[in-house]
This record gives C-alpha cells, structure tokens and sequence, in this order.
C-alpha cells in the first residue's frame, strides 16, 4: 500500500472541496446571510488540512488497483466528513452523525434526509445541500482526472472504481478526454433542464436547486414537500429529465456524434424506457380511482416511477397510501435502478438484463447439455470478467443488504420501515416507505442505525467493491 | 422431446400415489371414520388413470436431462393435484385450489396451511396431510429410482434435478443403492424420533404426526396452536430432530462409515450449526425481557431458529409479537435455509458459504489483480459448473421471488404479509410474518395469489430449474 500516495490524493479531494464550497459562498453573499460564514471557516478547513498534505509529496506517482480502490472509497468518506460541517457549525445540524448522513446523503446522490423541516434552513445552506448532489452525480474522482497530473494508467483505475455499472467503455482513447466529454455533456444537459424551468416560470434560485438534485439523481428539494406544490408544467419537465439522466451518457456521446443508428442497438436503453413504460402503465390503472382523472393519475405514476428508477427520490404525491400493487412495483423499481454509466444508482438495468441472460443460457443448457451458447449484448460476446463481476456483484449487494437489515432492526421499527430504509440508501434513492416514507423523514432512526446507512449510501454510490477492500487485511499490508 | 417416456413415468407416479394412500387408509379404518371413503375413492382414481397410461409403453426407455427435469417438474405438480382429492371429496376443503394448495404444502415440505381450524378434521385425513411432508422430504423420484427399471444413466438425471443443493454426490457408486442407503437412514432417524416422542409421553398418532412433519421439514401439526401446547422434553426433542433433519445427510453416510474425521471436514455442516448457534444466542439476549426465565426464552429462541433455518415452520410461540430484531434474524435464516442434501429448503448452507467464498475471493483480485486464487470448498477445487450453477440459480431466485411478489401484491395486504408469504412458500417453510404469521394462516389469500404460491412451494422444493424449464419453448420441441 503506497500511503504517501493515498494521502496525497486525499489532500487533492480536500482542495477541490475548497472549491466547491465557492458557489453556496456567492449565494450568501447575494441573500445576505450571515450562515455563510459557516461555509468559509469549513473552506479554510479544508484547504489547510488539504495544503498540508500536498507538503508530503509521495516518492513513488504511480496508483495501482488497490490503491485506486481505496482513494476512491477514501474520499467519499473524507468529502462528507469534511462537507457536513458548514450543517454542523451553522448549528441548523446540531449533531455530526445527522449532518454527515445529510452531506453523504447529499455527495452519494441518495437524497434521504434526517431534517423534519428544510424550508427554516438559510438559502445558502440548502444551496449546498443540493449542490453536492451535482457534484456526487458525475463523481468527484473523474473531475479530479481531467484536472489532476496522474502517472499513466492510475487514471483508468480510478474512473473504473468510480462509474456505476458493469463495465466502463472510454468513449475517446484517452480517459481524461472521456472525463472532460462527460463533464461537458452532463453541464450542458443540465443547463436545458434549467432553461426550461425558467420558461415555466420557476425563479432561478429554486430552479438551479432542482435541476441539481435532478441531474444527480439526488432527490434533495427546497419545500416540505418536495414537488407537490409545483405547476404541472414544472412536474413534467422533471419526470423528462429525471428519466433522461438515468439513460447511459454513452447514448448522448452518440447523439452528438449523430450516430443514431448504434443507439437503437442498445439493448440497455431500450430494456430501461420498457421498463419505464410497463411500470407507468400497471401504476396508472391500479391508482386511477385515487384520483379525480386519468390524466393526473398517469402524471404522478410516472413521476414517481421515474423518480424512483433512477434513484432521484423527489415526489409530488405521499405514495405510501398508494395500494400495495403500486408499492411493491416501485420497492421492484428501487433494486433495478437506473442504466449503467447514468448518474442513477441501484442494481443498475444491464445487470439485471445480464443476470436475464445467464438465466436463459442456463436453461438451454439444462435442456440441451452439450450446446454452447455465449451471453451476446448489444451484439458483442461479454467478457467472462463481465459475467463474474457481475455474479459477484449481487452476492456482495445481498450479504450488505442482510447485514444492514439486522442492523438496523435493532432500533425496533417495523420490517417494512427496516427494510426501505435499507433499499433507500443502499440503492441511493431517499425515501421509502412507511416510518421513512416521502411524507416522513429518516431522524427518528437511532445514531447507529444512521452509520450503518451512511455507510450504506456510500457502498451503494461505489458500488460495493471499492468500500469492501476496506475491510479486508490484504489491503493494508505493505 | 419423448413424450412417450414422460407420460409412462407420470403413470408410475400415480400407482405409487395410490399406494402412499394406503397408510392413511389404515388409520381411517382403525379409527373407524367414514371419511376414509374419499382415500379409497382417490386411491382408485390414482389406480385407473396410472394404470391405463401404462398401457402405452414408450419405444424409446430411455430419458435425456429435459425429459428428466420435465418428469420431475410434472410429477410434483401431478402429485398435488390428485393428493388434494380426499380433502376435496370429503368436503373439508370446498374449493380444489385450496386443497392442492394444502397438499402441495404437504409434499413440498413446506407446512403453509389455509385451514383456519385444523382440530375439526378426521385424524385419516390430517394423517394423510402430514405423510406427505414424510414422502416429500426424502424426495418421490428418488423413491421411483430405488424401484423402477429405467435405462443406464437415466437414474442419475432424475435424481440431480429432485436433490437439493448445489452438487449431488453419489454416496456409493450406483444410483441406486445410493437411493436406497438414503432412504433406509431416513426411515431409522424418524423410528428414533417417534421413539423418542413415545417415551416422552406423546400416544403413537401424534408421535407419527409430528415426527413425519419434523423429517420432511414440513411443518403441518394436528393442533391449532402448532406445538406450544406440548411439554417442555417434548419440544426439546422436536428442537433437536428439526436440526438434525436439516443436517447434509451424507453426513450420517459417515457416522454409519464410522468415518468421523470426514465429518469434521464438511464445512457446510460447521457453518450450520455455527450459524443456529449465532442465531439463538442473538434472539434469547434480545427477547429474554418478554419471558420469566432464561431457560424459556432459551428453549423457545432454540425451537424457532432451527424450525425457521431447517424451513419446518412448527411454532411454540407467535414470534410475530417479537422485537424486530429477532425477526429480522428469522427472516434472514428464512433465505438461508437448511444444509444441502437434507431435506430442508431455503437457498442452502453451502450455497451462501460458495457465495461468500466467491466474495472473498473476488476482493483479493481487486488488491492484487494477476494472483491466482480457486475457491476450494471442503479441501477439494470447486467445479467452475457449480460456482456457475450457484450464481444462476441466485439470479432465478430473485427473478421469481419480485414476480411472485409482484402479483401477490394485488391483494393489497401490507408488504410484509405479501414479501413473507412469499418467502414462506418459496423456501418451503410455512408461517411467514403479520397476516401468515404462525398464529394466523393463508385462508385469506385471493385465489390467484394461491395459485402463484403453490407454484413457489414446487419450484422451491425442486429448486427452481425443473420448473422454469417447463415454461421454455426449447423444451417441448421434438
């Protein structure tokens, strides 16, 4: 283990987190609130303890994999520490576990929240809450890379521990160029997204928060109750791109590139608008008599299909009254999650397609014992790595899932409450149901309960591996 | 697909059906109840139908791996079907869904009752309803192997897709005589335990019945409040006889060998009783406050975790009023279930300790990704079909537990009802939590919610495969 490097890069993430604490800084200064003094003494924090570190330049430049895995990990637990103590020093958070489960909640995209009442917090301060949903979207380790001058190939180690999804493509041969495209494409969608709730009359402020929390998949909202009380109009264009940032960014690479022809061969995508549409369509009928017409019926079903999908957590409406049919389709939806290589969380869609696959191979095999099949997506042979990554992937997500359930079954709440409020965080989604549901929040559970899930939404961002290498001995000898 | 060949061995089934029923039969004349008529009617009716497809014997005798799985596959749902007559014929059960729900309860070990009032029945048929958990546990094609001629090779196919767990060993080289060794140790423990059970004072009818539902794992009582009416000695020897049942039967292969070292070998048997030992230490901390003493909440801690991990579902107690903590751990033992080769369900010991296994490997190829490291199980290399076999046999589990929730769900009962109503059926254990809890039943269930959970109690038992191939078009082609 090459300390000296993890140290240093850790110090890097330190700086940048300097950095991204500037634009909640401005929005104090504009509203004129003194909470934004909070947010510099936690600038100058950061950038000491980060200078600090960089005075201790490591001998040896070079990342190999256990060291990407465990920077990678390593800084999402600094970047919320380090993150929650504007919250803490404010005092709007007057305990560190609640306000690092509120920035990990924030930085992981999850987008659950342990705070009862959000709209008594200073704007500045919500500011940031939702900003590190947009920063935790794309991830911070790849806005590193285009940045940071690594030794060769440490880049792909650390982009790779980073993306969610089964396998990592560069879309250009150089991965800082594929770092900068995807900034590029994530800022530029973003910006749309804004433009257009700004044409439906929503005031900047409140539509730079919401397309934070949308871009990132996050789910944190400025109002008590989420996106209940917005226009039609505004719901609309946010179920359209909560449901576009859960597509695989490669798709909008293709776009650009005008080569529409390999989009239409991506079996991903097409698996995820599917998906999408059955969900939308079973929800719609089974709600309708909820409802006073259809047609509101169809729009919060698929609001809260496509909030849920792709892990966002933003609500119009409290769908733990909706009939259990609908709940269980969205508990279904909280494990599949979005597409690989989105901003999305969850098993991710070509997991389960892949996991779908096998099923099929496996079958035909028992059928046929001496034919051989290989698993074929989008038309290319998957790679055996792929296939037992992926195998690996769920034994892994089912064992933490365990563990955190009994876990938090100690604080003695009911098994539907215990068991969403584990899917929540560890698929990076926010609410669940019942006790933790969209109308309640997640402050009731105990110190520890909040650990295990702090935990969890982390494990849940990087999916599973690089945050398990951290508790296995061969990782830290020398 | 030799047709020919599944409808002769779907006969023979039937013959040996008819004579399964001559037990109960005996009961009811000892007894001298009237009820006994509907045996003997469905006897015949077994008799006719069997008999006449014998008539058109196969050109071909021998049988392919489909042709095997679809003989098991139909054979079990074949069983249910005209096992469930007497209960519809008498008219104790009115509706032919709920009957073939209760006896394929009964076959597939599974215990799941729909009968509000099991104390009104005649003791013929509550004798035939817990025999079927006896013939169920061991297996009915292994019984059909021990006896019927069927072409070289063919044995072994049918007995690979009925045994449990990953890996089928023959205990001694010919299939046969390991069909035989199997059932003769199964006949000796359940004497010990009916033994046993006399000496503690039970009479010899509920001796049989409870030792039938004890061997098979299955879980059917003759009393309403399961056994928490029993004395304390008897519900000690239940304990010991659940956990024993669940036990890798190779294992007592060995005691009968004298080849102890061996035992201490075979890590899925150390990893169970390691893991009830957790489990009972666990829940007796957590719910010693609801009992007067230790011992009591010890003895009941030690009932339910080996009834839940064994998958027998018998009660003591409604643990459904424990703290959460112990349920969620019930619930975790309800996935884990039993060893391999006993005739417990679940997802198997070994299969978790392959998981975890898989796991840890997978993290020592993150940290150091040119080393080479086999997962060994028991000191010997894993086959790479096995550990295939394990993570496809994992993702089918998923697949047909959200499905099976899914449609469930449309009953509209609380998630936990519809999730553990699931669990319950497809890991053959019987209760499941809140609304199937050990004191209530599934009488409540919508018929097609009946249906589906009769289908999870065969495709549990048979572990999956043999059921999802019916539903493949490959298989029924010529």
């Amino acid at each position: 283990m090459n300390y000296g490097m993890v140290l240093y890069c850790l110090g890097w993430i330190l700086n940048f987190e300097a950095l991204f604490l500037i634009p909640p800084a401005i929005c104090a200064l504009i509203y004129r609130e003194k909470d934004g003094l909070s947010l510099v003494i936690t600038m100058l924090i950061c950038l000491s303890v980060g200078m600090l570190s960089l005075f201790f330049k490591p001998k040896k430049k070079r990342l190999y994999s256990r060291e990407g895995f465990v920077v990678v990990a390593l800084s999402w637990f600094v970047l919320s520490l380090f993150g929650a103590l504007p919250m803490r020093i404010s005092g709007y958070i007057p305990h560190m576990v609640d306000a690092v489960f509120e920035i990990a909640s924030g930085f992981t995209t999850t987008g659950a929240s342990i705070l009862t009442d959000v709209e008594c917090l200073p704007r500045c301060l919500l500011f940031w809450r939702s900003f590190t949903h947009w920063i935790g979207g794309m991830g911070v380790l790849v806005f590193v890379i285009a940045i940071l001058p690594l030794a060769g190939g440490s880049d792909m180690f650390l982009m790779k521990a980073e993306s969610p999804g089964p396998s990592v493509k560069k879309l250009v041969p150089k991965v800082k160029s594929t770092a900068f495209t995807l900034y590029a494409m994530y800022i530029v969608i973003t910006l749309i997204q804004v433009l257009l709730l700004l044409l439906s009359r929503l005031p900047l402020y409140e539509s730079l928060l919401t397309a934070f929390g949308t871009a990132g998949t996050g789910g944190f909202g400025y109002l008590n109750d989420s996106m209940g009380s917005l226009t039609v109009p505004q719901q609309l264009i946010i179920t359209l791109f909560m449901i576009l940032f859960g597509v695989n960014f490669n798709a909008y690479y293709l776009i650009y590139k005008k080569r529409f022809r390999e989009i239409l061969s991506m079996s991903e995508v097409i698996a995820y608008f599917s998906i999408i549409g059955a969900a939308v369509v079973l929800i719609s009928i089974n709600i309708h008599g909820l409802y006073a017409n259809v047609g509101t019926a169809v729009k919060d079903a698929a609001f809260q299909v496509g909030s849920i999908i792709t892990t966002t957590g933003y609500s119009t409406t409290d769908f733990n009254v909706w009939p259990s049919f609908s709940k269980a389709i969205l508990v279904t939806l909280m494990f599949v999650g979005a597409c690989a290589g989105s901003t999305g969380g969850g098993i991710k869609v070509s997991r389960v397609l892949i996991m779908s696959k096998t099923l099929g191979k496996e079958i035909n095999y028992y059928i046929h014992p001496n034919s051989v099949r290989k698993i074929k997506v989008d038309g290319k042979q998957l790679e055996h790595t792929v296939l037992r990554a992926t195998n690996v992937y769920i034994c892994s997500y089912l064992f933490v899932f365990a563990a955190s359930v009994l876990l938090v079954s100690l604080d003695n709440f009911d098994l539907e409450t215990t068991f969403t409020a584990v899917a929540a965080t560890l698929n990076n989604i926010g609410p669940g149901l019942s006790r933790v549901g969209p109308a309640a929040n997640f402050s009731e559970l105990s110190l520890m309960s909040k650990v295990v899930l702090t935990f969890d939404m982390i494990a849940g961002r990087l999916e599973l591996f690089p945050v398990l290498i951290l508790f296995s001995k061969g990782t830290w000898k020398k």
